[in-house]
């Protein structure tokens, strides 16, 4: 494993991407080695391809609360998985031209939303509360306005890790209303449980790297698996939902850290020792820098995240700062990192731009530990205060 | 290195697909280990890794002839890079309605077209001649007889080995009549020299699986980058045409095995000496099966690939037996592996159904070497007499 904390920098950017978890590259190796067939090929040297493909399904339908394995789509990642929803929800037509979805969407949804808009879609962004909760009068008055094809929205916001209370719930207005509900996932496994099947939502997306898997695989769990709007039309695979010869040694890697994922996700004691982590560190930082607040804090969130605003520092002259000193974090959504604009999820929560901009999040990974997150506050508050002393 | 031939069975199914090539695992692995923060990160830690992405796209845009390594997007493999395709040519919309491809098209170009028929597009697709061949005049007369909007061409079949004969040519007629031209190459690389950028081709796929890279990685070259039709919105990664957070370890190794596939496309030498194995299998074969013939062996073929009519064997009885013997090979496309029917593209070619269902290919790796080639060729002739004496 990669050796954190004792000698590297610290990293506390695991919202972006992880590291892979323990054993999943020892699971993938042999896939890359002397199992290379294709799963498709009909050979008898194939078959315990074909069964490696099946055993990791297995493992990602546990991680979503599937039925039933077929209910999964193997995909490149979270973009892939989200394009393929909004494809399978969309692509038949229907006399429902309308999007919704909320406003603290990952650019992800946002360009599957802004796609089928320029194919002739309405598409309607919700805003939220303060915390990026949903208005749930405002979206059952937006069901019921105007027909709606598919409603998508955030499990657990990339940004600032607050959870969609109650998805069962969401899901049956949306239901109640004709529509149907993609969940993006992406930021979930590993930090709370997920039932895709018992909370009843249409399509749900995840990510292998953000929890322990490789880059470049991720899934589509699919409430009603249907072959009828094929994502990626070509040589049958994924029971003719996505074609194109399986990931496979990723596809391995997958399932090894959803099973992992699974279990960590429903350890409560593991995840209070997180959250105790995560909140130990917004405590001290609180405590040590005058004016610092918390996004979203009022409400519930992922355990392993946290948002910060640091009051006049602006995060494109803390971060780097802070990498001299030893501490990897983020202004936001690593997708948004080429360009320094206050992060486009805290303006919808109404946080005013130069708070924005003046913002970190800093997410802990499954290994983080007290140690690292002693040394994460004291680098944060001595950068702050030569910034501030600077100024 | 996989040790093949001498112990395990002997492999020669690598259209369906290889092995990694001999330093493509170890390119990738720093990437699974250390190395893995996100390309898009801010950090000076994502540095290495943009670098490696990039550095691997150089690899790749070489491998195809590009000008630019801008030309290149990465995708996950053959199937998207082809979708891409026809996203990119077909999505922003124009008054050409029609989309003409061959009937010798892999699956996925099929589904590709597919999509786009049931998004109200035309699709023909045009009859070759009995060795896969255009027929150019037809080609010239359908594209004169109503506006074109896109052409789908593959270069190298993936069955029989034809090649697609002088593509600068082909894509001059293409565009004299408006249309734009996509090549399926996928099994072009290593093969033969590809020159994207000189024959004017629109886009070109490629798949990493197919030349030594890892599953799940590929490529899309695109004449003229443009971000007006991207594949996949979201977090603007691939110049905003792919978003999605780069599968940077099977990138990196799909770079390392374009250097070499470039490399061995462009030795004549090894072409030829791996052109006279081929021969010398098949040249065996037909000496001592009686009936025996070679689909496409009138039109230049790439020189790993022969696709053998085994007269009244049916290959779903012949392939267990080989491979019982200790030879795998397939009965055509490894995608369609799953259902026994004739080969769709040799149907095209005219052969009659009972000859493609008794007919066998078999695809030779850089490292195939003669004492496995006279193995083949003996397990073939051994398992064809004993199923001749049966009879």
């Amino acid at each position: 494993m990669v050796p954190l904390g004792s000698i590297g920098p610290l990293y506390l950017d695991y919202n972006a991407t992880s590291p892979l978890a323990p054993g999943v590259l020892e699971a993938m190796l042999p896939f890359l080695r002397e199992e290379y067939h294709n799963p498709s090929s009909a050979s008898e040297a194939a078959r315990p391809i074909r069964q490696a493909v099946e055993v990791a399904r297995r493992g990602v339908a546990e991680l979503v609360g599937a039925r039933q394995p077929n209910q999964i789509v193997f995909t490149s990642g979270g973009t892939e998985s989200i394009h393929a929803a909004f494809h399978m929800a969309l692509a038949t037509g229907n006399e429902r031209r309308k999007i919704v979805l909320s406003s603290v969407e990952h650019s992800a949804s946002k360009g599957a939303a802004q796609t089928w808009q320029e194919r002739g879609y309405e598409v309607l962004a919700l805003p939220v509360d303060s915390q990026g909760l949903p208005h749930l009068d405002l979206l059952e008055e937006t069901l019921a306005a105007s027909p709606v094809a598919l409603v998508s929205w955030i499990l657990a916001n990339n940004e600032t890790g607050v959870v969609l209370p109650d998805p069962q719930d969401f899901a049956e207005r949306v239901h109640r209303h004709g529509a149907r509900l993609h969940v993006d996932a992406v930021q979930a496994p590993g930090k709370l449980p997920l039932h895709a099947q018992d909370w009843q939502v249409d399509w749900l997306s995840v990510s292998g790297h953000k929890f322990g898997a490789p880059k470049g695989v991720g899934a589509l769990y699919e409430r009603v698996p249907s072959p009828s709007s094929p994502w990626l039309q070509g040589g049958g695979q994924e029971s003719g939902r996505r074609g194109g010869t399986e990931n496979v040694a990723s596809v391995v890697g997958l399932g090894a850290a959803a099973l992992r994922a699974h279990l960590q996700a429903n350890d409560p004691t593991f995840l209070s020792q997180w959250e105790a982590l995560r909140d130990r560190l917004e405590q001290t930082v609180l405590e040590a820098i005058p004016g610092a607040g918390i996004h979203g804090q009022a409400a519930q969130r992922v355990p392993n995240t946290t948002f910060l605003s640091i009051p006049g520092q602006p995060a494109e002259l803390l971060l780097p700062l802070l990498e001299g000193e030893g501490l990897l974090c983020s202004a936001g959504s690593a997708c948004d990192a080429n360009h320094w604009a206050p992060s486009p999820v805290l303006l919808a929560l109404g946080v005013p731009p130069e708070v924005a901009a003046g913002s970190l999040r800093l997410s802990l990974g499954p290994q983080t530990n007290q140690v690292e997150i002693d040394r994460a506050a004291e680098i944060l508050i001595r950068v702050f205060r030569w910034l501030a002393q600077g100024a």
